[in-house]
């Protein structure tokens, strides 16, 4: 399976490695819109102008846009869905219906398959609550996030005036969690839920209560949510807060029986010491799924709902059901 | 969709309870090879003879047969799947290629789509060793069963000579679930990964440790374990060892990075309050996804493995992207 990379930031890597370390994918390139003199590969892989992929049609079986939810991919998985099979990470809940309808239009009059937001949530988080609520009709799902940092709330606290750095940690909370398991179905706040830790680093002579007051009271981010701000050097921001984990979990409760009578509890979660790698390789599993489906003939848009495990899998279905049935 | 009980003992009772709680299904009838008359359903569902169940070809769209895996589906699966779509359980782990082969036969040669080995080992767990391995390809899984009932211990006890009655549970030992979820990948042995309780009613008279050496010393069921026997009164039996609980869990660590420095762990855990009632709740939506790959035109035999994901549940593909994905 041939590889492109459309993209080059902390998901396009991520993609880079998991490509290296798969047995049945070779990467073809890097393509970027920056300057390719300027972009280094971790692993010496071909840099490409981002306009030049078109002349790769035919020597490419995936293309995988690590590009941003927000501008890059609602253009992006459109355009290229119109030469090549390629895999996204859109994440913007409320748009994906939107963007499903787009490159669907596009993949299906070019004949290619385009899987859009593969990942984890979007992704295998989603799959999860299909699975639970399709066995388990008569209940309710829960999603917790975190451990984790959250990139966008770190990007809205660097915004702040006197803010150098910062990083936004996501954390469920554990009362909340033992309430959602116990079956009791609990209706719970946003407040309830998580809280945010923040890590930041100030201006010499900033006014660091303004800026925790700024942080705190900021609608959508944090003034829903019980927020602790602590101010840091940058050595240490660097030292201990460098990485990008995340994880979280998906519980559903439900009940079964003639009147009811029994719970269950099905949890999947996530433990993740870098969110950009393993949502690269998420995708990297949904490429292959894009290569097999086209080569069956299939087109058009699809999530990880439309595809069969087995799709994801290099193993053949003899030896998945002799091996992990 | 019109849903015909093949069988009906724990798991056909538990189908039942599914279908009478489902949106989008009905209960034809339940086939059994008593007489009719004898059998009581708990929704007053229809019973009939096994041997009837031909003539109701063309008025059932999915029959969920409820046979036991060493001697009964075997043979019925792929009988009946020469007139209908069927669903089940079978779950002989070393058996199921064998079986696959069978079923597809008859199931191709009639253009009927046959699900088998639906439930949550196989099935659930299964997906999630597969979800898992083609993510994170460089790792190691493990599952863990329990705390829960095992229904061939029980009865291994029982046929010892002065027992009258009993139930063993299976229990996870907690010190090799942290050593996994920790990613050192351990190698863990039978005894280490899971101990053996058992409560026995024994006969008045009988040599208690005698019946303990002859369990705890029992090869292939007790003898790689730690176990523990406790003689309890019948009575105790029937108030606190009544129910039919059981869970277990998935639990997959990997390695992503150039070096391979990032650990990730991911985990799908199952709290039953009943097995019966939710390896019945998947055998239902296995065959909501039976019924929709037939009526698109496939035949043959599928796993859990082949399903897509959208084709468990009763909502469109629209309405699951909107709230799910």
């Amino acid at each position: 399976m041939k590889i492109a990379i459309y993209g080059y930031g902390n998901l396009g890597k991520g993609v880079e490695c998991a490509v290296h370390n798969a047995c049945d994918a070779e990467l073809v390139g890097v393509f970027t819109r920056r300057d390719p003199e300027a972009v280094k590969t971790l692993t010496g892989a071909a840099v490409y102008k981002a306009d030049d992929l078109p002349k790769f049609k035919g020597k490419i079986d995936v293309v995988i846009i690590c590009g941003g939810s927000a501008t890059d991919l609602p253009k992006m998985t459109p355009a290229l869905a119109k030469d090549f099979c390629v895999v996204d990470s859109f994440d913007t809940h409320a748009k994906i219906p939107q963007h499903f309808e787009n490159v669907d239009e596009a993949a299906k009059a070019a004949g290619t398959v385009a899987v859009i937001s593969a990942g984890w949530d979007p992704g295998m988080f989603s799959i999860n609550r299909l699975y639970a609520s399709a066995i388990l009709p008569n209940g309710n799902d829960y999603t917790f996030w975190g451990r984790g940092v959250s990139q966008g709330h770190s990007d809205a606290i660097r915004r702040i005036e006197g803010v150098v750095d910062a990083r936004q940690y996501t954390v469920p909370v554990e009362e909340a969690l033992a309430k959602v398991r116990s079956g009791e179905n609990p209706t719970l706040t946003t407040r309830q839920k998580h809280t945010r830790e923040c890590f930041v680093v100030a201006e010499e002579g900033a006014d660091l209560e303004e800026i925790r007051r700024k942080i705190v009271e900021m609608p959508n981010y944090f003034a829903d949510y019980d927020t602790t701000v602590t101010f840091v050097t940058l050595e240490e921001l660097r030292k201990n807060h460098s990485a990008l984990p995340h994880g979280g979990r998906v519980i559903r409760t439900g009940k079964t029986g003639l009147n009811n009578e029994n719970s269950h509890c099905i949890e999947y979660s996530l433990q993740l010491d870098s969110n950009p790698e393993f949502t690269a390789s998420v995708l990297l599993a949904c490429a292959r799924a894009a290569d097999k489906l086209c080569a069956r003939g299939e087109s058009g848009c699809k999530t990880m709902f439309d595809i069969a495990p087995a799709d994801l899998s290099d193993l053949s279905g003899a030896e998945l059901r002799k091996t992990m049935l």
